[in-house]
């Protein structure tokens, strides 16, 4: 984080990042085929990064048809022996939803977490779902996922000036569970940190292109920040203003 | 972690492990202040450690009245200079819920990790509940809190030679919400480890004696171990073999 420029040169940004993979009842990133159409254009190759569950194979297998589809291919980044270097032979990258913990510790075990991050601040187009959508952000801060492992640092790729919460979840009035709300967990968090927190309900997304940011989708988001009133944004809105540091 | 004797010895433990504060429509600590009672007996001065709330002196204010009324004193470690040198002016210790990475980050800067465990193993009565009772064990990679702080190591005070998963939650079947499920996060976590992990519906909670252990409580918990089917006990039932390393 430290030997990062403050800020980064986002103005070359392209991103696609998705709150959930898979909408209930729909298929594997079925909710937002169109969206990665658009998003995508003529690029060809993009490269997979399975790293947050544990069976990589099992999951490019479930990968590969929902961007072929769209007229894609798709390759993983655990099928190379070097998938920093094979980075440069791909267009795009999608890294995908599961365990954020593990997701980081592998992308720093790899080197693509740094390898990455150059290429998206040099303009290659950046997909994430779910946790995949976390690590493109400040930090980890805001999974909601368990620590199952212990990455280095809880930093994130930083490729935007902000904390998401993806699968954002409003509290369910009729529960009798004690455990923290999503809302009250995040409060927590800026007890402790000033980043602005969007909260992505599943069904939305946020699409990047340098300084613009927009939010698409079906489903409202809510910001949170320190020692102010949650504010909603139901797509389309224009998020710009959140990258702006 | 691998400082520690394998395995410590565990014969003078007294711990009170209780899944959650506070049940829905009840007081703070009321539904364990029986047990609270049983398990503190004559004991008179117990340390309060605040460090999984952000606002210590509320905590306290909070804590302090639920123990006096069972006859007990109570007094935060904050209010110390030195809260490992005033663990001995103490005849037990309570650690409260909260953020279970802020609290085990406090814990490791305050030395209290360290001082706690030792005196824990030499047999000063421990109580937790929810994050005091996460960090009781091998490690806090079963929280269920978000990673506000960063801690130096997931390590917890492995009391006992197990995971817990505090407020466990069983599936919503009506739910449309597509993030993981409390077991399907665990079953993460087995994917990685291979520690049982006992899930403590809110109600229930552990009495330690030695190498004897009592799930207590009104509600089941649930015994996950990798590779095998789930089990549920019901209060009371003995689950000493649990301590056997």
């Amino acid at each position: 984080m430290t030997s990062q420029p403050h800020p980064p040169d986002r103005s070359r940004l392209e991103l696609l990042l998705v709150s959930n993979s898979t909408m209930h009842g729909g298929g594997y990133l079925e909710h937002c085929a169109n969206e990665i159409s658009d998003f995508l254009g003529d690029m060809r190759r993009v490269m997979f990064v399975p790293y947050a569950l544990a069976d990589h194979d099992a999951y490019e297998r479930k990968a590969r048809p929902a961007f072929e589809a769209l007229g894609y291919e798709l390759r993983s980044a655990h099928t190379y022996d070097d998938p920093r270097a094979a980075l440069d032979d791909h267009d795009a990258v999608f890294i995908g939803g599961g365990n954020t913990f593990r997701l980081l510790a592998q992308l720093e075990a790899t080197g693509l977490l740094d390898a990455v991050r150059a290429r998206a601040l040099a303009g290659m187009p950046y997909m994430g779902s779910s946790a995949g959508t976390n690590v493109a952000t400040l930090s980890i801060c805001t999974t909601n996922d368990m620590p199952i492992v212990q990455p280095r640092s809880f930093d994130g790729l930083q490729l935007v000036p902000f904390q998401i919460n993806p699968h954002y979840l409003d509290p369910n009035p009729g529960s009798k569970h004690m455990g923290e709300t999503r809302e009250e967990r995040i409060l927590q968090f800026h007890e402790e940190r000033d980043s602005p927190v969007l909260g992505l309900r599943e069904g939305c997304m946020l699409r990047v292109r340098g300084s613009s940011m927009q939010l698409r989708g079906t489903t409202a988001a809510r910001l949170m920040r320190r020692d102010a009133a949650a504010k909603e944004y139901t797509p389309p809105a224009d998020l710009s203003f959140l990258l702006e540091t």
